[in-house]
């Protein structure tokens, strides 16, 4: 994003009370998923994290450097950046880092950004690799961590099916390590994918009990839907019959079934099997 | 495991009081990794896992039932199967339960079982499929999901090399979803595991950064090591320098790294993919 001399400029405040109003809107939005959704906003910990939101373009309301931060050229230079942006900066004590975040070692710096998500209609098959279309996951750390291969393989994005944990939790924003800014999420309801599906024109392919391909049986010629179901019901019966293709994942021994993350790591790494070089 | 009918038989007990020294007991089991060292013992949750460990042939001190449970007929089976194995059966109400593993929605059935570790001269080339060998693995639901993966590849076990995560954290025994009680552990120093190595018949694979192979460039013919190093900073050089091949798994994106349960679950299903079948 490029600097806009109209835009308004941020400013710099020091915060030492845990009971200053904008602490608390902080902890309100790591706390629950009322205060994110009727802001449209979430919290990140960490310059890693906030130099990836940067880089990416985001919108950056607060951020927040503790002491070490306010010593470190990266986390300065990463403040400059957003307050031009019109960012507040806040400059905190270690106590109210820790309290945000309720953390007993707090990252130096805590941003709270400004939430981004796409809606099916922006999917262009034409430019689109492989989409991990996730139904009902339940498990922040999961989703997270999905996003997080998801960058690492290079597919397009995710999307998430009616009731799915928050992308903006700041556990599965922990679990994103940055991907969360890399990877498009758009949301919607069942009824609206199989209605988008339709017109697909690459392969919808589900892991499911009743698969009875091996998931390496399949072509998979990009653009490539893949859906991964609830980490408990797996996916439901409509979304399963919306797929070209129902795969299995074979095992041995006497699990009764892996991680969602693990799973769609697997699939996801079949899937570009042929694209992904060293 | 046969009944033994010279076997002390165990027997029932109610408990209601946070302060009895048996929920004392357990909760310093959950708590800490010391309690757990020095009694050998440590607490699994979930019905799930009290049959998986009985079926596996675990040894169990006790096994807590709350309401529910004594209502259950596969919980009193469980119930009925570890007091003819010596088992201290305790009836609690839920709140005891919720005591002992800190979570507001406790699982109706809480075990406390022994320990079981073996060391590297337990292991013969001849009848194994594939170790994962991981270097100071950090965090446990990493450990976990690692067990429950390998667990479902047919792995032959994981072996943990210094200062790993506890494997009988319950963080990590949760994350096995009860695959804990199927794949051996052993533990070892990097030293001992080099001077094992040496006579190690079947190939010895890390992934490491300064690995120059595709995954996927490897005859992966069996016994195999699959080495996997911590999450920060992956293996070793020592343990490096005493790998047959060092190989990469490729990324797109703009993702580091994949979390380490993750890239350990897409080596394995790479290194067993000729032996795997649906």
């Amino acid at each position: 994003m490029e600097f806009n001399p109209n835009q308004r400029q941020g400013a710099v405040k020091q915060i030492t009370s845990h009971s200053n109003p904008i602490v608390k809107e902080i902890k309100g939005l790591v706390a629950q998923r009322k205060h994110r959704r009727d802001s449209g906003l979430f919290v990140a910990e960490g310059l890693k994290l906030a130099t990836d939101a940067l880089e990416a373009g985001w919108g950056v309301r607060y951020l927040a450097l503790g002491p070490e931060a306010r010593e470190n050229k990266t986390a300065l230079d990463a403040a400059a950046k957003a307050k031009a942006r019109g960012a507040l900066i806040l400059e905190v004590s270690n106590a109210v880092l820790g309290a945000i975040t309720r953390r007993d070692n707090p990252q130096m710096v805590v941003g709270v950004y400004e939430q981004q998500t796409l809606s099916l209609a922006d999917i262009t098959p034409e430019n689109s690799t492989t989409w991990i279309v996730l139904d009902r996951v339940r498990d922040p750390g999961n989703l997270g961590t999905i996003m997080r291969t998801g960058d690492a393989v290079g597919a397009s994005g995710v999307v998430l099916i009616d009731d799915t944990t928050d992308p903006f939790a700041v556990e599965c924003v922990r679990a994103t390590m940055g991907s969360l800014f890399h990877m498009p999420i758009v949301r919607c309801s069942s009824d609206e994918f199989i209605s988008f599906r339709k017109n697909w024109p690459g392969p919808v392919v589900g892991t499911h009990l009743r698969g009875t391909k091996d998931y390496r049986a399949v072509q998979y010629k990009e653009p490539v839907l893949l859906m991964m179901g609830n980490e408990q019901a797996g996916l439901s019966d409509k979304l399963a019959d919306a797929c070209s293709d129902l795969v299995k994942i074979p095992q041995a021994g006497q699990a009764d079934s892996m991680n969602l993350a693990v799973a769609t790591a697997v699939m996801l790494y079949e899937v570009r099997r042929d694209y992904l070089k060293l």
